[in-house]
């Protein structure tokens, strides 16, 4: 054979990369720095944040870049890669953001369920994939599985639905809106989006998550051709509004690609009037798509699913059971109420994929409904925590944490130096702090107070919550979305936002 | 407070679920299932494929999901959890594809290294996730870290380059493509994409992935606007006929988006001729985009870096960690020659997220570059197999699985029955089986017959291997993309196509 063979050095790093026993030995470490870890941080033994500026962070995982490897000779000397494993686990551990924390109460990402990690941990070190039904048989299977448990949870009809997962949110509604504009736009697939006057829009609630308004630059609309529809008093979108805008576009001459609800929207929680939202885009012969990336598992709760009333009813919709679900990232779906737009939104040959000696396995190969390929069997948690623990567990975790958003709602509408900015709808409560000797500043000098205090207070590590503009100005935002957070850290958050305003100075 | 409160059942569930203690007998056991898992399919007990039809498949994966939840009541009976936490991972090992199996020559998705599934599981347990820096900041800084490895050992020169890591080699196309629309179509992302005459065109490698002619559809260029340059015997882009065809499109005055060459192409794993691509394009001003999802791992080994000689050069390349650095999908690289245009693809703003207060913080939030806003630490697995192992592993299996590939091209050359449909510059070999009986049967009859022997071949368990269209007709293909395959393995494939093919009755 003309082609040289490997080294003995070659084979012997290939086969300690691929060492079972090696990657026993390695796994059972990792299992007990998991549980050590998880005692520590549920138990607030130690910050929420371990800040440090990014420079200095990325310095620090280089540096583990330039050692020297470690040895691969025959036999391994399997207790030093254990050693050297552990190292480098908990340079990882001591550099994160501790979301299990109980004084986390950040964004809209979860402390999420930690044996879902275990499951997935399955899928990549098998590397079972999709794109095609063959390449992960049960992979496909478990995405399909979860497909339809979601999907009628959420109120879809057996039989008539199609869905996805990809990877996030905003691939999630990319791939929805995609989807709306070759419908809506029919040659635009092919041809491109017109842009002759009047251009074709995209009417969006005026909360819109970025990710939202963003598809209309990517998909060729454009964000100029981006309307925002008006909200009521409490950020939902008004019903009669959007009839009218609609009415107003359609007297234009403008093609509407789909009007975008939200359920909720991130800025303090509002869901839309979906009934009614729903009726109007019918009547208007208009896609509706809903962003339920946040507020979907509402449905799985008996007490709050009247909030996401009337979502089975939209063209389409995206739900992340990274968020509500609390599942790790990344596992975001989208459904189709009519399964007959699951094709729409791309369409290629790509022979080496798609084998014309199996045609009917099209129906399975998720590539064909996913701007992915290759895609991570990105349910695999979903499904093993729901077949452990039922979907009671997560109608618990959406119950306890809109409860515990409530209650410190009350305290902030108690509290003489506290301005809570909306009655929350779920588990987001957006509010600012203002001590007495602030009683007249105005709203923009306000906010930015509140910035300093929130920087100054995340990266101590007493406490993570985040930051938004509401009316042009800087509030306090947090998302109770870690069950192990307790109405005593809500009283210690007021505390700590008090000390921290004082140390810098205000009021 | 009028919130009502967790009922008691909530709150085991939900501590149960949360449980340090069962994440660590849970992750104990899995240590024992993964070694078992991988002792047994590395010694190739067992078949590659557990094949069984999609319909019943997903039959099973959505029994588990109906079965009765365990019992959370105190104290948490961890060894029920345990058994039964392992029949599920025991449902999922006995029904995926097992690319540890020697007998693994299928797609462009690797038997992955096991270790790097440890790292990712630690970003799964925790969460760790980027959009914004603060939120991963070790998350981020190991990604920024492997941009700069990765990136300088391409050849790009330091300080001038950006990157970004997403979620797939499609993804990452459409990002780089969406950057390349951008800067060529000024006023694209604002105003939408101009469809007036002539139109705007994407320039693409003939044999390009389908999720590169894709992009043109999702960006709103239009799929009929792709314009395909022509290749050379080799299947190579051809720099003379694509200087020639840029002359003409740009003569009947086409803005030209971007030239897509490839390194390598899927079918055969073709290289273009990187220097004079780059040549041509810098001499008509037209943005080079490369594909290198699959070969930018040849920058790793000395012996075949002269293949990916010149993508330093182009405007923009992608680059997939999870293909051939063998780690578990997905982990993409999308690179900018000038950093500059690190920020073209998406334009937004996100009040909540990038603060005001911090506003150097931009640099190191991702959201500003990946279509993702919530990303998961995808770099970690890559990260720590890399510190441990060092970059002469990536080297040593980019150099052993592509002398697999000469081994099994000079076997099908000797073969009377096997007929090599090139010559391998990489590990992609495509072939057809010819047997004494089919010596006149045409390309199309050949290749039907091929496609009929690879299912059955790939059902059975015995060989994964795929299929694919060249020149109109069915061809097998290969990957060797698993480092533990051996040339003993090479043999019996060919015997195990021979006998499949005369079960068959053809020859």
């Amino acid at each position: 054979m003309s082609a040289p063979t490997a080294t003995s050095d070659a084979l012997d790093r290939i086969r300690a990369a691929y060492s079972p026993q090696l990657i026993g030995a390695l796994a059972h470490q990792l299992a007990d720095l998991l549980q050590a870890h998880f005692e520590k941080v549920e138990d607030k033994d130690g910050p929420v944040l371990n800040w440090s500026p990014p420079q200095d962070c990325t310095a620090a995982a280089a540096e583990w870049l330039d050692r020297p490897p470690l040895a691969v000779s025959h036999p391994l000397d399997t207790n030093r890669f254990v050693e050297e494993f552990t190292h480098r686990v908990r340079a990882v551990l001591e550099h994160g953001n501790n979301l299990h924390h109980p004084r986390y109460l950040g964004h809209q990402v979860p402390a999420s369920v930690p044996i879902a990690a275990l499951f997935d941990a399955i899928g990549s070190a098998t590397n079972q994939v999709m794109a095609i039904y063959e390449m992960g048989p049960w992979a496909t299977a478990m995405e399909r599985a979860m497909i339809e448990k979601v999907g009628r949870t959420i109120g879809l009809s057996a039989g008539q639905f199609a869905g996805l997962i990809t990877h996030g949110g905003s691939l999630a509604n990319l791939t929805a809106l995609l989807t709306a504009r070759n419908v809506s736009l029919k040659a635009a697939w092919e041809t491109g989006v017109p842009t002759g006057n009047p251009r074709p829009v995209l009417v969006v609630h005026s909360d819109a998550h970025y990710g939202v308004t963003r598809s209309a630059g990517i998909l060729g609309i454009g964000t100029e051709n981006v309307r925002r529809a008006p909200l009521d008093d409490r950020r939902r979108m008004d019903p009669a509004a959007l009839d009218e805008l609609l009415s107003q576009l359609k007297g234009d001459g403008h093609p509407i690609v789909a009007v975008c609800a939200c359920a909720c929207a991130t800025p303090i929680g509002a869901f839309d009037p979906l009934p009614e939202i729903s009726d109007v885009c019918r009547r208007h012969g208009v896609w509706l798509h809903v962003d339920a990336a946040h507020g979907g598992a509402a449905a799985f709760s008996d007490r709050h699913k009247h909030l996401v009333e009337g979502l089975a009813q939209a063209d389409s919709f995206v739900f992340d059971a990274h968020k509500m679900l609390f599942m790790p990232a990344l596992c975001a779906f989208v459904f189709y109420r009519n399964r007959e737009h699951r094709f729409e939104a791309f369409r290629q040959e790509a022979p080496y994929l798609f084998d014309p000696s199996a045609p009917g396995m099209a129906e399975y190969d998720s590539g064909t409904m996913t701007v992915e390929c290759t895609k991570r069997a990105a349910a695999l948690g979903l499904w093993g925590v729901w077949s452990l623990f039922g979907p009671q567990l997560f109608a618990d975790m959406v119950d306890h944490t809109f409860a515990l958003a409530q209650s410190l709602y009350e305290r902030l509408t108690a509290a003489e130096d506290f301005e809570p900015l909306h009655e929350p709808q779920c588990n987001i409560v957006t509010f600012r702090y203002r001590p007495p000797g602030m009683a007249n500043a105005d709203t923009a000098t306000l906010g930015d107070y509140n910035r300093r205090i929130r920087r100054r207070l995340i990266e101590s590590g007493e406490f993570y919550i985040v930051q938004t503009n509401l009316n042009g100005a800087g509030a306090l935002r947090t998302t109770i979305i870690n069950p192990l957070t307790t109405e005593t850290e809500l009283d210690h958050l007021l505390q700590a936002i008090r000390h921290t305003g004082q140390e810098l100075g205000g009021g």
